[in-house]
């Protein structure tokens, strides 16, 4: 039988899942994944997820790629796994793809979404969802704040202390806050991120807001590459793997 | 010191309560209100709640009435209660209302809306908190086949069965189906409900689009009063009490 390599959409609620990765003493939006993949396929090829989740962040669109013997057709795919999958992990799409393609390493970028509820009250239908800030945001001030983000920088000080990665720079080419009633959505997308990036952007932004790091002082901040000059590193409840691009 | 009758506005996630109505073997709503004012206020006024709702039936709009000596002012009142509640309840609104207002006794009516995801892949985001159908749904159709159910009618075909409220008329003051994206939105106003009566009349309009019963035949149905010619009871996920109305 000849091999095709597939490439699967799948959105998933982050608060049921130790994040993506398999781990043998957690649940993990892999085990799930695989679990489901060997009783629909008969059988478990390697799987390629195209990041690292952690544990309660959420996507939207998460892209695996894997390659299967098994002839079912791409459309019918879905709904196979679907029937076996948790309630909170979704297969929306299945294609063929090139041989030789790769979930992550064929990524030209990515995209996330960080969600506010920015309103007094707390919502209760969006616990771990979205993060709550009770003082009010203004979400075009945030973007302008934001603005020195676009580009290409050295964002060494927007990654989680003791991380051990080499080239540090990473271009920006996507960024956006909007607000649609109580709901502030910060959108930001880039040729690769690093580990905790969204969520140092998301609270350097909200603590500009607090007035705890003066407005108008992100271009500073990158530039000088001290962890402690940005923000707090919001929590994982608003974020969201938003989209992954790909030059297919 | 003087007592004054509160009106407070509550919205909830049914998805962990077991309905609104105190039990003493499983958490409810109203146990969890209660524990609350009771911190907050420093005694325990009996609590009346505007209806009981199912396990698993949210609320945007629930109102409760107590009556209290407590002097903390109205509008401090959701904040202090927020902090001592669960994530998943939330105090909306607090005013001073006449003296022998009653949250039950004083409504008018009540609006509840029931909420599908109509799209053929499920939502993995609002498991429990909308009902999903994965085949087409016509909203405009559901619509028009809902349309005899506004006004006066004897409703008994549309209740539980084994129920024994005695009057079973009741007059339905607003009646719509709506398209927002994938989700279709019934939305039901009553001077009163039977129990289950939204849920059934959901299983009805579904029930149509599918072919199970004829479109068209509403008023028949309402007119035969048997149980058996109305739909499916549609589970609770997707219930919401939307808003009560008192002449206050």
């Amino acid at each position: 039988m000849e091999k095709r390599t597939l490439l699967l959409t799948l959105a998933y609620d982050g608060r049921d899942f130790h994040g993506w990765q398999i781990q043998h003493n957690a649940n993990t939006v892999q085990n799930e994944l695989q679990k489901a993949l060997r009783e629909t396929l008969g059988e478990l090829p390697p799987i390629k997820g195209c990041s690292r989740t952690d544990a309660g962040v959420h996507a939207r669109c998460f892209c695996v790629s894997l390659e299967t013997s098994c002839s079912i057709p791409c459309e019918r795919l879905p709904l196979a796994l679907n029937c076996r999958l948790p309630r909170t992990i979704a297969v929306l799409s299945c294609r063929e793809v090139p041989e030789g393609f790769h979930a992550r390493y064929s990524a030209k970028g990515k995209q996330y979404t960080y969600d506010i509820w920015n309103s007094p009250c707390k919502n209760p239908f969006l616990v771990g969802q979205i993060t709550h800030v009770p003082a009010p945001l203004d979400a075009e001030r945030m973007r302008e704040n934001g603005l020195p983000l676009l580009g290409s920088h050295d964002f060494r000080g927007f990654q989680a202390a003791g991380s051990d990665v080499r080239d540090t720079v990473r271009t920006v080419t996507r960024f956006d806050v909007t607000r649609t009633g109580d709901t502030v959505r910060i959108t930001v997308a880039a040729d690769g991120f690093l580990y905790n990036m969204v969520r140092i952007i998301a609270g350097t932004l909200i603590d500009m807001e607090r007035g705890r790091i003066p407005c108008g002082t992100m271009a500073e901040i990158i530039e000088s590459g001290e962890r402690e000059r940005a923000g707090f590193t919001a929590p994982p409840d608003g974020l969201y793997l938003d989209d992954v691009f790909y030059d297919i």
